[in-house]
């Protein structure tokens, strides 16, 4: 990438953990950078395009932090370890997670399609994880995609009802509780 | 309810429904009702007091229609007919589902206190069929309250993925996505 193309795609990323997706303009970019308001169109053909390139990024490196971890040894040790990433991410840069996440967006990733084709860096690992663990028989056949989305389906809605303050727990306790809630969906809730 | 204050909550509710939040102003839903502009004042201190009375019957009226369908012998089957019900709420109604769920708003109830407090009419019934479902042995000893936020917060994860594009299934096959959720957390994903 090139250095001003760098500094476009990092202004953008900033702008949006700091004041959400509303603040993103090509103009205010542009400004950011102390470039001219037409630069960021010779490297983005519009807005879309230029935070489409923030969040591939943004998957990219959350997808690397997975990978540098390694496998655990238990499935349920590499959920838990999965879980914590998105944590991490979701609690220190909630606007743009809702950004990344929910936010209506034209290149956003759709269940099941780009999933099963493999089209996400993100859920890949973790599809990938569920049907080895499928394969040495610690978790129950299944389709990995479905399960794939079942734990990311349950830490997103904790993650949404936290950020909407409809969670009264600090972020340490609020953590706690996401563990409890894969393990609960590891283990099920029938007797 | 007087009837002008009903006209008020119905007007509101109208307007959250069909435009979100946003639009509702106490001058707005004056001039819908045909009212002076002070008039919402004299049922309700301020905007807030009143979305928030909206959120209150709309709540009640899930809680009724869950508790008119009676029991089920199943608790499994219980928890499929809930999930049901908020979905047609959350699919008829996205804006005002998400006002409810997820939008800041002052007299939000939060997890834990308010629900292990019987504060929730609708997540009381769910507490109260997970409690009964644990005492005839169907559902492992767990604590209720936190089963019942699982349930939610996976729903909610998905009908904010839906509701934001990244589920590309149709209402009717979203449902069935939804049931499959709610069984794999029956039942658990381990071997």
């Amino acid at each position: 990438m090139s250095d001003a193309k760098e500094r476009i795609v990092a202004a953008t990323r900033r702008l949006l953990e700091e004041e959400g997706a509303a603040a993103v303009s090509m103009r205010r970019i542009a400004a950011e950078c102390q470039l001219s308001a037409m630069a960021p169109y010779w490297h983005f053909a519009n807005r879309d395009a230029l935070l489409e390139a923030v969040c591939a990024s943004a998957f990219d490196e959350v997808a690397a932090q997975w990978r540098d971890r390694g496998r655990r040894a238990d499935p349920r040790d590499d959920l838990l370890a999965a879980a914590d990433l998105l944590l991490d991410f979701a609690l220190a840069r909630p606007r743009l997670y809702d950004y990344m996440f929910t936010a209506p967006r034209p290149g956003a990733r759709q269940y099941p399609g780009d999933f099963a084709d493999g089209r996400s860096p993100t859920l890949n690992l973790l599809i990938e994880a569920l049907t080895d663990g499928m394969a040495k028989g610690a978790l129950r056949p299944d389709d990995p995609v479905g399960v794939a989305l079942t734990l990311a389906a349950q830490l997103h809605g904790l993650i949404a009802l936290h950020h909407g303050g409809r969670i009264g727990l600090p972020d340490d306790d609020f953590r706690v509780l996401c563990h409890d809630n894969v393990r609960r969906i590891f283990d099920g809730i029938r007797a």
